[in-house]
């Protein structure tokens, strides 16, 4: 038994995706989660910069007494975690090995489309993730920058995210996905749009919910689970605390942050 | 006399554009540019956040040696002029003054639009700046979060630009604007779209090349212009370099920055 708490870790706010499965697949376990808001999006940047920005959020993560850290910000999974892995002795998942064995499980056709950020379609980790399950699976990567901005300016149902998800996903049907990974914590929020867009026959992956099985499977055969029967706490940590934090933080949470369990962190300083 | 450069700070590739301005109407000073591309964007950042960014990127500059400071930043200069004024004793200047002014000289009806991040158009400092020159001025503020995105993702002239446009600008027209103040860097991209969607009758107003006659005024005043007859020099600093700078960058500067004269800057330390 191991009562300490899970920490989660995302580029910003869109982490709250997973925490929101953590909590709910492992009710009892405490959870501190750190959201990079002064530094989000980590999609553009160079790789380098995305190794440096996940080493100190693991620093201040494992400050805070941890006793597992889940990388929820697909970016960041596919571009630091096996360097974290590395450099920490702490158990490390990302969210990017959950989605890829969904996916092999999910397609008939092997041919599997991946969305992301710019980095993450880059790094092809999800590619090599897949092809590693089943060598045989045809991987079709596409990067939606103007994704996660239309989710953040709450535009997700009106007509231009639907054009948005023509102009990057009609190639994709058309070289017959029967899966589409949302390699990106924002995009579940623009699930009914994608869905429309790319039709019933192509189902939609979202790691977050297989992330948290795969966390619980870690703890439990590791003798790490939490042996309270009390509802876990939720400590949040971010960078940058804005006007429209909380508006944005309950959207993905789909629950209010207390301000008291909310603390700002100087985390160039990890 | 002072053959010192000049220090020109954008939070990202944005700021080439006024970086451009400078270069053609004082071509013979030697310019620094930095921009702060592994925090970039800043718009949705806290006030305190960009001041932070704001005077590490002065300290930097100030280490270059520079004569002079230019915050071709729009979200900068809202937010963080006034109080880098007060602490540096080095000439700093923002682009809200001098987009401000154009647009009182410009405005027939006394009805101005004001596009821009949206910290910029939070901290009202267009408005406090047309006010003070024109009380009687009606200035209406408008947030366009997704232009930059459109903008970065390189498609400026397509529909969905348009659509978007629409969405953001349609209702400052209703309210009978006769100008409307470009008060981002990346929006002079987007003219066209946005001058189709505003119609001929709306004067688009785009500060950077009036910021760059105030400066070369500003220096003449002080008798700090350069002496010398060659064309100036051009250095480029920036905190993170990623796969598609050199692409963005042209862009904006509509000439390539060669390698040598580029430098990665560990902007946190200053």
């Amino acid at each position: 038994m191991d009562n300490r708490a899970i920490g989660v870790f995302d580029s910003g706010l869109g982490g709250l995706t997973v925490l929101k499965e953590i909590n709910k697949y492992l009710p009892n376990e405490d959870t501190i989660y750190f959201g990079d808001t002064a530094r989000v999006p980590y999609g553009s940047r160079s790789k380098e910069t995305i190794i440096k920005y996940t080493f100190q959020a693991i620093n201040f993560l494992a400050s805070q007494n941890v006793k597992a850290i889940v990388i929820a910000c697909n970016t960041a999974s596919a571009r630091a975690l096996l360097e974290a892995r590395e450099e920490y002795d702490i158990p490390i998942m990302g969210v990017i090995e959950a989605g890829a064995r969904t996916a092999v499980y999910s397609t008939r056709n092997k041919v599997v489309g991946v969305i992301g950020t710019t980095a993450t379609v880059r790094s092809k980790a999800y590619n090599k993730a897949i092809k590693a399950k089943d060598s045989g699976i045809r991987v079709i990567g596409k990067a939606c920058p103007i994704f996660v901005p239309l989710v953040e300016e709450g535009w997700s149902n009106k007509e231009i995210s639907t054009m948005a998800a023509h102009m990057y996903l009609d190639s994709l049907v058309e070289k017959g996905i029967d899966s589409l990974v949302l390699g990106c914590t924002h995009y579940p929020i623009l699930k009914r749009t994608i869905g429309e867009v790319v039709g019933k026959d192509v189902k939609l992956i979202n790691p977050a919910k297989e992330t948290a099985l795969d966390l619980k499977d870690v703890l439990e055969k590791r003798d790490m689970m939490n042996d309270s029967d009390q509802k876990g706490s939720c400590k949040y940590f971010v960078s940058d605390i804005n006007e429209q934090f909380s508006k944005v933080a309950s959207e993905f949470l789909k629950k209010k942050i207390k301000n008291e369990n909310l603390e700002k962190v100087e985390i160039h300083k990890y």
